[in-house]
């Protein structure tokens, strides 16, 4: 009745949906402060005022002339904030016609796909992933290559990126800060790996794409600045989102920037509008175009997160959790107490814990806590880590 | 270097859109007052003061919990309340699981198409038709078998209908009042119809969709009212849009809703929600998911439209053309002077008239003009189609 081939990708469905959505029961019958629910990234903290005031503004203006159709690649005015923001902190000039305004990361990052992939192409990525990326590559026909990263540092692996790059790699997706780890890639390692693409670019007569999917590039720590990757990379097209740095995750609002120097520019950016018309999107939510727009430096409370990262990690790691300290997004990866994490996650939902496991993200033997939630529910949760921990110290 | 599918896609590409950049380049060339846009089906009315209304009380009351991300299928109290409003009218009881908010209905159109499609299965089209159905067909695999209508009437040809319905038909879509041209099917026609369907359904013992697009079911003229779709057809899915009936198209705010007949439907559901997320929708905007719900009932202004029908109908007809009368939605669907619709459309635009080829929806020797347009724009226009028939007249 329904798709075969979706029959069987529902059956793999996302750990953090369904760990959301188990949630929602043990909320039901405990009452949900007793829930501590470390599952989904859906950031507590309010929008910048900056949003908020340019909502009302624009809101009680009454501009009806904001609801209506535009350019499918968004609204021109829009378009040239954007690039104008994004050339602040590279050397690449971008311009209007080098931004896509688009449904978040998640269209972004479909259009891409759609844009770009033969049936059978491949696209490589790094393990532990963002789940979601397996669907997105095989929503138009193409193949994930999953590359794990270093173990220790959950840094890119550049021999395992070589062994795996051939005549079918389309693109290379980099998500740093990394959901799930929080680790920023080195620049040192992105600087490398761009060599190598070249390398092998010419070794095969191809262009391989960097797809930079970048919706916690604001959300850093301790002054990290996440490296440049229309800097380091030629054909890098960068997919944002201001879902995290503004606290707007529902309202479906990022971009895609395309690298200025890409050959064949024009055919690449014709083919992501016309897939952002095609693929139903049409354009991004008219309004919130224009919100982020005036809020393009802005971010959430940065330093609400960092006491939540600071406390979540120190705590975990006293009670003797082992975890790479986050130098951006809002999540913890620690190894879990036993090899096998679904377990280990299963096993906390009885201490009404709400974690998401290593292997929902490719990845065994870790687990995810969000820490986008309140100081209070981390604090309330820490005594139900503890009898965890007891329970597998004894 | 981008997909070659997806090359030969944008050959093919829309005919409105390309009008409309036509007229971009004119306007800038002869001033806008002097170019008479008929290309878009941008509505001109303000929306109802409902929404505007809702919009300020939400944004000025700073609950920024609206902004956040909710389940897929979109907020529990806004898909309840389109699930009443639609039982309004319809004998087959709806609850909020069977309403799944969108990205507008060329969201929903494409989370139908990747939520049902095997690969070489068919999808049925009346033309004249909305020309992005074949591409949201294309999009996951489809192949669009294009029927056409009644050539007086423009209503379906049953006849022609049961010659194409194979083992392979997966849906038949629905889009009545009609873009381009204002019919309202019948719904004798309709009811006919759902009797073939459910013969062709026991031959080939496969379920065979009716998608309904119903984006301009309130744009009604004359109290005519569209044939309710859920009553007539068991196996029906509604998709609908906010875009025209309450002038805000750039916004993208729409739904799904499932006839609750359907069997399997757990499958269809848990389906159509995984594919709104794994498209990268993942949720239909949130703020306006809350404006529509308070706007169910309501509509643009009707007698703004009728008074452009009105005008732009008799008008066109006292100067010779020919054309159906619309029922419905806001397109004239005249026939061309000439045989040849592309090069009539062209000498058009000799006279600053930009319409669109009947060949644009797959319907030779005829026209669209949109008229949601202001009076003015109507009034103004008419010497220069005088001229245009004057022209062919010779």
């Amino acid at each position: 009745m329904i798709s075969n081939e979706l029959i069987k990708d529902m059956g793999n469905s996302s750990w953090i949906r369904r760990m959301f959505e188990e949630g929602v029961k043990l909320k039901q019958q405990f009452g949900a402060e007793n829930v501590y629910d470390f599952s989904l990234g859906n950031p507590e903290l309010p929008p910048p005022t900056s949003v908020t005031d340019s909502l009302k503004r624009i809101v009680n203006s009454e501009d009806v002339d904001v609801h209506r159709y535009m350019n499918n690649a968004g609204f021109t005015d829009v378009r040239k904030k954007v690039a104008d923001s994004i050339n602040k902190t590279t050397e690449v000039p971008l311009s209007t016609e080098h931004i896509i305004m688009t449904c978040g990361a998640a269209g972004g990052l479909n259009v891409c796909m759609k844009t770009l992939l033969n049936p059978g192409e491949e696209i490589i990525i790094f393990a532990p992933f963002f789940a979601e990326y397996r669907f997105y590559i095989s929503n138009f026909g193409g193949k994930a290559v999953i590359i794990p990263t270093n173990k220790e540092t959950f840094q890119p692996d550049l021999k395992e990126l070589e062994k795996n790059i051939t005549s079918k790699t389309k693109a290379i997706i980099i998500n740093s800060p990394n959901n799930p780890t929080g680790v920023v890639y080195s620049e040192c390692i992105l600087r490398k790996m761009a060599d190598l693409i070249e390398t092998k670019e010419k070794e095969f007569n191809t262009s391989i794409f960097v797809l930079s999917d970048e919706p916690y590039a604001k959300i850093t720590y301790d002054n990290v600045a996440p490296p440049n990757m229309l800097n380091i990379f030629k054909n890098s097209i960068i997919v944002n989102s201001f879902s995290k740095s503004l606290g707007i995750p529902g309202e479906r609002i990022g971009y895609i920037a395309v690298n200025s120097k890409i050959e064949n520019l024009d055919l690449l950016i014709n083919g992501l509008v016309f897939c952002n018309r095609t693929l139903g999107y049409v354009n991004a939510p008219a309004l919130f175009q224009k919100i982020i727009a005036n809020s393009l430096e802005d971010c959430i409370d940065m330093t609400a997160y960092t006491k939540r990262r600071d406390l979540f990690y120190t705590s975990l790691t006293n009670m003797g959790f082992s975890c790479v300290k986050p130098e951006g997004a809002f999540y913890l990866f620690p190894k879990s107490l036993i090899e096998d994490d679904v377990e280990f996650v299963l096993k906390a939902k009885d201490y009404n814990l709400l974690l998401v496991p290593g292997s929902g993200f490719g990845w065994k033997g870790n687990f995810r806590v969000s820490y986008c939630v309140s100081m209070e529910t981390i604090e309330n949760s820490l005594p139900a880590f503890e009898k965890l921990a007891a329970y597998y110290k004894k």
